[in-house]
């Protein structure tokens, strides 16, 4: 019983995904699902990437259990964000990625969906996304795409964040890569986006963005 | 029909947890639901505090959705662990506790529960444990308690992983301590546990530890 309600609420997300990406293509707008454990760095990739996208407008669905500290900050800096709370729920399902789009109601746009915190759950929900970014934190440790398969092997492309702390924590380069390439040809990007100093890496990512953004019909 | 069979689910945890908290109560074992996000340091965080409890046998039942690095680690230590694979899902449950707990088989005893990396979906599952650890690391950031709320309030006690990183993030602890001021009273500890240097405040969160044993009828 268990399984088929499951199987039926993934039925009814796939559904609203394929809208979802019905509504992004015609609106051309490149439709990122950005995926990370809690404190991954996802809100300050967005505030570096987003001024390095500087041609192209940048929005934000920002996915939160609770709070709106994330939404908040991002309109600070003049990004166009909209704050879903989940109310306790692990992830966003496509259902919420359409009243977050609506709200910020954008064309010829790059928009990052900004998923709630956890390297797991948000991996079995579609949204309708055009590339699925995965944000890895080196103070995570260089073991988590050894433990977190699901997550590591649904992402188009991983972006390795804080880079910066890879002596101050030991971080094994070798030992992260041998367990990413175990389960995934993503490209890898590294990124240091530390608060007062230069972001380093994060210009390589804007390209590829860029040009799967230009990629679309 | 979703919500029913989500209580049904929970409420078939309930009763097993029940047994769980008797299983344990029987044996006089103090069971310890370690919870945190992936990579906020759990694993290490047994190893150092195993040392300081020395006159009290630990156990570990290990659960991770992938792998047996952390279970193996720890029995090269001489710490008994037994790995618990949720293959895919995102928190353990009062089920396999009890397996884990008859593979070590032991008496007289903390037993160390260390949850899947999650920082949402382990606050909803009471597995018959005495004592909720949350590990919150310093690169998490500061704001967290703000955002994960469910989990930051069902903690009886939160030990604050890698305060050696403080400066190097820029980790604000006033900000720190008014989140988790705002939803729980538990006491908070703050560890450094780096390789290669002293550890630092874990004889602390040992001594509340033992306190609970020593309590224990």
């Amino acid at each position: 019983m268990e399984v088929i309600i499951m199987k039926e609420l993934l039925e009814g997300n796939e559904k609203l995904a394929e809208e979802n990406r019905e509504y992004f293509s015609d609106r051309h707008i490149l439709a990122v699902n950005l995926m990370g454990a809690p404190g991954a760095g996802k809100t300050t990739f967005i505030s570096a990437i987003a001024k390095e996208l500087s041609d192209i407008p940048v929005g934000v669905i920002e996915g939160d259990i609770a709070s709106s500290i994330d939404a908040e900050n991002l309109e600070k800096q003049g990004i166009h964000a909209s704050q879903i709370n989940t109310c306790g729920e692990c992830h966003l399902d496509s259902r919420v990625i359409r009243d977050g789009a609506d709200q910020i109601d954008m064309k010829n746009a790059i928009v990052f969906i900004e998923n709630v915190g956890n390297l797991i759950c948000p991996a079995e929900f579609d949204l309708g996304e055009s590339v699925r970014l995965l944000a890895a934190s080196v103070p995570e440790g260089d073991d988590k795409a050894f433990k977190y398969v699901p997550m590591f092997s649904y992402a188009d492309v991983v972006v390795l964040t804080k880079c910066d702390l890879k002596e101050a924590v030991g971080f094994d380069s070798e030992n992260f890569q041998k367990g990413l390439r175990a389960v995934s040809q993503a490209p890898l990007f590294e990124v240091s986006l530390k608060k007062g100093q230069p972001a380093a890496g994060i210009k390589a990512v804007a390209d590829y963005l860029k040009e799967k953004y230009n990629q679309m019909k």
